[in-house]
Order: structure tokens, then sequence, then C-alpha cells
């Protein structure tokens, strides 16, 4: 059973599973697969050569499983992206090309994520946050509200690899991991904080901070770092950064209030 | 001349050159190009939009040869992969999406390569290998038998950048280097060492040690780091990991005896 | 309107879009898109599966414009690459695969990119540059001639990340980046200077300097530096060092007299 839009564009050579339902408004480049289990909600996009709803490991057991994969409306997911089943996606979706995340996780709303980066399976990515491009997430991986990650940072899981138990990063709401970090496992990154580029982050950072470093130690309060073009505070970052918040047209101080 | 089982399944927009070999319950996902001189061995899995036994330079020379490339008997190759020309790969490999294998390569059975992970030409790769996601392995880089190597490990092979004369990294077998760690052109990882996150390991690593840091400095033996979880030592690993390992079964202990 | 030569090789299932001119000798290989307003010129080869003069962020909004994209002569552009609309490529290309080059950005004659690469939009890149795979460039970065970055370097951009000014990163003609290292945002790397592989570079490199480090600090001038294979000084590297440049038959000595 499929239920596709007469209002979705499909373009060539696009293959659609059973079980799928393409709401108004879709855009389907050419080449990509949309497997079995698969909801693609109104006004989305999916760039060519793209998997959505991918293969468990139970497939290649010969004993494939009904995993849903629902991608939330006005999303672009950019070409060559590859998207498991068992993932939910919520609206507003945006991505760079060649993304992957695996199955079971959970990927809030307004939540953009760069291209070649690499969401590992049953992480929990919250909404409005923002990963840059060649990001590493590892397995379980909390991520919550408002989160930056810049461009090859990579979190951990496993504390004596390889073994199996591991140990998931926590990386609290509005903390910003600058590029080339890595996150060791079982780290709190705390609410506010900074995690300058670079960075080896061993122990857990505390609210507000900056650390930089192999390993990560403390450099000042994180309100303490100006920005040099204008020579106010930098962070907390919601005050000087507005583009694509929920706080774009009210300033974050008159929409922190309402929240 | 070709020679593809009928009890092969082939989807749609496979493109499969000449002098290939399909054998049998090989399943070749859409959008794939088998070219020419392949082998594929039964049962194995060819992921959606591959590329396998791909041109090497004589191609865009004019002056293409016969390269012939292997893919092992109960391989999984997920989706996106490039394997060259002149690549041989041994058994129930298994590899996440948009693998990158250059000519020459060597893989030994049962080994793993993690999603956007590549290997450049030459390299050699034992048993048991498990590379995760993200990796660079260095051209004529050896990894011996039941290496681990984390996400976004990178091996280099150049003294000089940029120079003629390359001094390969060899890791020797039961070695687990941890994430985001970067090997120096020559170093040799001694037998079950431990290289810990985020390392720039400059010089060879002792038996048995564990490093840590950049420049990676000598922090214990890797016996002495503990399983948080168990509070028993976490190294060796073969001790207390056996999933997909030979010793699954029986226990590393009786395994290594009969070896 | 399209201009597609009788000499151009075009294999199945490649779209062709509008305002399209493809020269001469050119090969495309299967699966790949061009979109509207690309020109390619003489004697270039397109890999499998990739999209040349890609959509900007204006197709999402319903107003897609005219961007042009030029791939230059005699180009090797390997499979899986995404390379923008506005983005202009001079002759004599040559990538890897799945390599992403964003809009605006400029790329020079002979230049190299590798797997995986990520150029993000508004790059200027110069002549004979040589880029390693799993590289990131971050938007409005200035790459002089004959600059060398070797595997998984990260160049940076945002001092206050995330902030709404950047602050790109210049490096220097002949400068020699090795592996892994991260450069931050608003440096500039000197002429013939060298970066050690897994540095951290937090502050100016001067000219014909070698830094080295987590912050990077000053080893010695790069010229101490010598090769162990010949004993002779290894930097500057272009009396050396001479495939694909251009005074591979001439040596460097009498090519610069002469440039």
């Amino acid at each position: 059973m499929r239920n596709i839009s007469l209002k979705a564009i499909i373009k060539k050579n696009v293959y659609i599973g059973n079980n799928v339902t393409i709401e108004d408004d879709v855009y389907i480049d050419s080449g990509s697969i949309i497997r079995d289990n698969v909801i693609i909600k109104k006004g989305s996009f999916i760039g060519a050569n793209s998997i959505i709803g991918e293969y468990l490991g139970d497939f290649f057991k010969g004993n494939n499983k009904e995993h849903i994969c629902i991608i939330g409306k006005n999303s672009v997911i950019r070409s060559g992206a590859i998207i498991y089943g068992d993932v939910i996606i919520e609206d507003n979706f945006q991505s760079g090309h060649r993304i992957t995340i695996r199955e079971g996780s959970r990927i809030g709303k307004n939540v953009r994520i760069g291209t070649n980066s690499d969401i590992q399976h049953q992480s929990v990515i919250g909404n409005y946050v923002s990963i840059h491009s060649g990001v590493f997430v590892g397995e379980e991986t909390i991520i919550e509200d408002f989160v930056w990650l810049f461009p090859h940072v990579v979190i951990t899981n496993d504390p004596t690899p390889p073994s199996n138990k591991i140990s998931p990063v926590r990386i609290k709401r509005f903390a910003s991991i600058a590029a080339g970090s890595i996150i060791l496992p079982g780290v709190i990154i705390g609410e506010n904080s900074l995690v300058g580029a670079g960075s080896v982050v061993t122990k857990n950072v505390t609210e507000g901070m900056a650390v930089v470093g192999n390993p990560a130690k403390e450099k000042c309060l994180a309100d303490k770092i100006k920005n040099k073009f204008t020579g106010k505070p930098a962070y907390p970052w919601m005050y000087n950064f507005h583009r694509g918040m929920p706080w774009e047209k009210a300033g974050f101080e008159e929409w922190i209030k309402k929240s």
C-alpha cells in the first residue's frame, strides 16, 4: 500500500517501497530510494541519490521487520543522505549532503546537520540543534536543545574500547563545541558552556565555563570572552545570535521570559 | 564474458561490466556499478549506488589495464561504497556506508570498516580488524589481526610532507587506537597496546602500554586500566570482548591455547 | 538550450539540465546529474553519481536563480562529487571521490582535492594547491598557490561560535599543513611554513617557521628539518618535490628565476 500525493514531485529513477506515505508538495529528486514504512510529510525535499528508511541489520539476517521512518514537514535533506528505518525527524529539518542517521535516533524540530555527518544509533537530539560538517555522534549520545557542534567534532561513548558497555555523552542546552573537539565517554557538558577548538574533553564541563586544550582545562567563564568585532561579551551566544532561532524576532531576553 | 548466477538478485539500474563473476545468492542493490574484472562471491550483498572494481589512474590515461577485484563470501557492503580494481577482500567482510578502498589493498577475513572510512592504496589489513567511522588509513599502512581503530583515527605516512618517500605505520595485533588519534609516519604500535582518544602518537608504542596526549606519552600499562562497570582489568580486551571474534564461544583463553 | 558535443560520451541515466555546454571528449559517467547553467570543458571526466551545478539555497525558497558552474579543461572529477552552482574551477583539476564544493568558490588551475573533502562557500583556492582526503575548508578561506593540506585538516572561521561575523584563515604560498591539524579563525599561515601533524594553530605562523602542538608552538625553522632518507633539508619542499608541479622538468631553482 502506498499513499502518494498527486501534488508530490517524484523525479526519474526513484524507487518507492511498500507502506509509504508521501504528502503534498514533497519533492523527491532522481536516484533516491524510499524503502518500506516511510512517511515523508508535507513540503519536504529529498535530495538526489538519498536512501530513506534504510535497512537495519535484521534485513541481512533474512528477518526484515517493520521499522518506521518519519521525516517531518518542510524539511530539506540534501543529496546522498542515508536515513535508517526506526528514525523520527521532526519538522523543519535541514541537512547538508551525505548525512547518515542510524536506527533508533530521535531528532527534534528545526535541527540542522551538515555534510558528511554521521549520527549513530539510539542518539537523541533536541530542538534547534545545529551540527556542522563531518561530525561524528556516537551511539546513545544525548544532545539537548540549542546545542552547537562545529565541524569535525567527535563524540565518543566507550570508556575502554572495545567493550560491551557504553557510557554516553550528554550535552546540555545552549552549549557550543568548537571545531575538531573530541568528547570522551560519559562526559557531561554543562549548559551555556564553550569547548574551544581542538579540545579533548576528559571530564565534565561546569555550566557557563569555557574549556580548551588536550586534555581540556578551564580557561575562564564563557561570558568573559568578547566578540572582537563588537567588543561585547560573546556568550551566552543567544543574546547575539538570532538567525533561525525562535527568538529571531523578539530577541532572546523577551523570548526566554515567555518560555 | 559474464558469469552471473541465476540465484543472484540484481536490482534496477545496475550496470555490470565484462569479465564479471557473480555467485549464488549475491544481492546487488539498485544504482550500483560493477566494473570489469570483478568477482563477487556467494551470499554477499552490495549496497545501492556502490562502485565495485573502480577505475585506477590508467583509465584516465586511456590505458585501462585488467585489475581484478574480489569480494569474499557472505560480505555486507553497505550503500555508496567505492572499492577499486586490484583489491582483494576475504570472506565475511562488513562495511558501513560510503567506504573507499583504493587499489592494491588486501583485506583479511571478518574485517569491518565503518561509514565514510577511506583506505588508501597498498594497505594491508589483517583478519578480524575493526575500523570504525570516518577513519583515514594512509597508503601502505600495515594493520595486523585483531586491531581496532575507533572513529576518526588518522594514520599518516609522509615524515616530511610533501615528499617522494613514505614511511608507513605498522599496528601490531590486538592493539586498540581510540577515537580521533593521529599516528605519525613510521610509528610502530606494539601488540596489546592502547592509544587514548585524541592522542598524537609521534614515536613507537611499547607492547602492552597505554599512551595518551599530544604528543602521546606513556600513562601506564594497559592492563592497569579497569572497566568501571565491572571493576576488572579492561585490557587485554580479548578476555572481556567476544562479539564477532573467533573465541566467541570458547573464550579467549581456550582459543589462544589452540591457535 | 543545450550545446553537447557529438564527441562527448554520456553514459546511462545521466540527467542534463538547460543551458548546459559539454565540450569535445568530455565523459560523463552513469547516474550523474548536470543541473542548469553548467559548462564542462574539453576532455574532462565526471565520475558516476556526481552532481554538477548543484542547487543553492534559493532553489528551496522557490526562487531559483541562474548560477553558472564551470569545470575547466582536462579535469578528472571522481565519482560522487557535488559541485554547486556559482563555482568556477580552472583547467586540470583532479579530485578523489565525494568531494563537495559550495557556491561562490573559485578554484585555480592544477588543483587536487581528495576524497570526502568539503570546501565551504566563497573559498578562494589558488593554483597547484593539493588538498588531501577528509579536509574541511571553512567559508571564505583564502589558500594561495602551491599550498598543501594533508588528510583531515580543518580550517575554521568563527572566533566566537556561533556568531554572525567570520574571520577567515589565509594560507600563504608554499605552506604545508600536516594531517589532522586545526587552524583557528583569522590565523595567517606564512609562506614556506610547516604545521606539524595534529597541531591546533591559534596564532599566525611566521614565514619559513615549523610549528607543532596543541596549542601550536614554534619548533624550529622549517629548513632545519631533514629528510631521513636523503639526509638533506626537507624544506622548502619545492627543491625536493616536483611531481605535477610546473618546475617538474627544469627544477624549482630554474623555474622560480623565470617566474
